[in-house]
């Protein structure tokens, strides 16, 4: 079969690679019907250092069951699925209680022999905990959407959701990239009726109108704080949903929240430390988020999708064949596509 | 009348002042019944530079309404009442929401003209706002317990109920000192079952049972961290309440907390910057909490000790007059004294 490999910083290749076979009774193949490229793809493209042969990569993938170990239950060839960007056995205390990312059972894809998901097919560990049944059919319409599952839609969501969003907050989103915008989304399904998303790509802060936000403001840094504040009675909103992970972000995140708010942060940190000091202890800041437990979220966040109601796979502005990955990660980078959809 | 001043660090005199007067209508004058030395007094005892003529100094009171200003309404001469450590206006959007340490009209004690709480008597300011009547007379045995709503057990349970303590929470809690065990008493009574109290001065942790401690651990460090993961199955607890304010409690913490748990610290902190980077990140870690809004808890908790159901005075184990504060910081400060209570 075919995958995707990067052999270092922007070089990214197309190669047969063995087929994947059941390991472990826990496994299941499933082969892939979509992927797609993450934002946090980009890291490895920006700065891996050169690796001969290549490594896998991609953590995002819906597909079609091919094959299940004889420990798997509930699931046959032929399902259609979506795998979370972590997998997890499902069953351990972590998983009960929703943090999936915590299983000491779990891990992330392409890492340690365990394949990535761009390409024609994947081994799934603790499929049974991992995967989730999609109602649907191969061709479906809404499978962009439903592959948002796996990790840019449940990350923006599992922002909002730890930053304590609902009818009552009002929020602003950092960044307008496809986490930010699923995180705006996300808010508007949790009833915020002012949501303010900072961002300056104007046709991805459309598309943020289109999710809920009432408010855009293109300035960034002191200037973009000024204007939040301007908009919010000189008090910055309740909750802010920092989808970056630049140090910049996290701070402009402490000149826009409100005393007594919360900053979620759910993009992977390029820094180590935050100000925690005193100014923040007198203001009452709570700092949450983290890597989102996508498992936790799907089942809920596919009903919206199954019904309609939501259209987070509007995201995707382009799509490609494996062929073409290459170019996708460079269009990615280049800030020329938003969210670039693999279909092998 | 008399007040205490701080000459500077280790400095601490009683002094003539003039009576407090009402200086603006939303004023009130209170005679102090019981004052007490908190734990951050105890960071300009230990280095505040010199000061001629001294500063007024101490937050947390309680007394008898001596005369009330025009705009003051529900109160009358001769009420027993208690002040929170910030004093607030009880009309402005932070208030009314339970932040009143945002008040934009609010503010602390023995800063800018306004009277320190170690004294005979107190002005205070948007008195209607910040004080709460007691129903009890001059000379009640539950005196030193309800003074403690003034700063210390509000603190304590600012910090449990922000890290989201409940009936199926496991806590830690960081610190022995009297916020330490009033985080204790807190957490018992959010219903915590397993309550893990960190400190080594066993008449402290032995209150700390009294309050509600399940488990002490007397190590420090990396051998505080492994003796709380040993008692939690390696895991860790779901909060931790970190009432110390230096880095090292806050590594500690970091130690100390489940993955997907909350660390909320409520000890003025002594640091600028955390660890909130990538391990953090994929642990989901919450930081939590900031300077107590004592304001928004006083009538919860007041009804408990009302009830006798609790009794945080019991931190108090030292009372003295005017004459004798200076030694209660001397007492304090060498960790002769948990908490001392001041009689004028």
């Amino acid at each position: 079969m075919r995958a995707i490999l990067i052999h270092g910083a922007g070089d990214i290749r197309v190669a047969e690679v063995p087929d994947p076979i059941i390991k472990e009774p826990t496994d299941a193949v499933v082969r892939v019907l979509r992927a797609c490229i993450c934002g946090s793809d980009l890291w490895p493209y920006a700065s891996k250092p050169v690796t001969p042969g290549g490594d896998r990569i991609g953590h995002e993938f819906l597909g079609v069951i091919e094959d299940v170990g004889s420990g798997v239950s509930g699931f046959k060839r032929g399902d259609v699925v979506v795998a979370p960007f972590v997998y997890s056995d499902g069953t351990c205390e972590f998983c009960r209680e929703g943090l999936h990312t915590s299983c000491p059972h779990g891990g992330l894809w392409a890492r340690e022999g365990v394949d990535g998901g761009q390409g024609e097919a994947v081994r799934v560990p603790h499929a049974q905990g991992t995967l989730v049944k999609l109602p649907v059919g191969e061709d479906a319409a809404l499978l962009p959407s439903l592959l948002t599952l796996s990790d840019v839609f449940p990350t923006g969501y599992h922002c909002a959701k730890t930053a304590g969003v609902n009818e009552r907050t009002t929020v602003t989103v950092i960044g307008d990239g496809a986490v930010g915008l699923s995180a705006v989304l996300s808010a508007k399904r949790l009833g915020a009726e002012r949501i303010i998303l900072m961002g300056r790509h104007k046709e991805r802060t459309d598309l943020g109108r289109e999710f809920g936000a009432t408010d855009v403001v293109e300035e960034r840094g002191a200037e973009g704080v000024e204007r939040v504040r301007e908009l919010t009675g000189g008090v910055g909103t309740h909750a802010v949903l920092e989808c970056v992970g630049l140090e910049q972000a996290v701070d402009t995140a402490f000149g826009v929240v409100r005393d007594g708010g919360s900053i979620s942060r759910v993009g992977v940190p390029q820094f180590d430390k935050v100000s925690y000091g005193f100014p923040e202890f007198f203001r009452n800041i709570t700092l949450t988020g983290g890597v989102a437990p996508a498992r936790a979220y799907i089942e809920e966040l596919m009903q919206d999708i199954l019904e309609g109601t939501i259209r987070p796979g509007l995201v995707f502005d382009r799509a490609v064949g494996l062929d073409e990955v290459a170019d996708g990660y460079r269009a990615m980078a280049d800030r020329e596509a938003l969210k670039v959809m693999i279909q092998p």
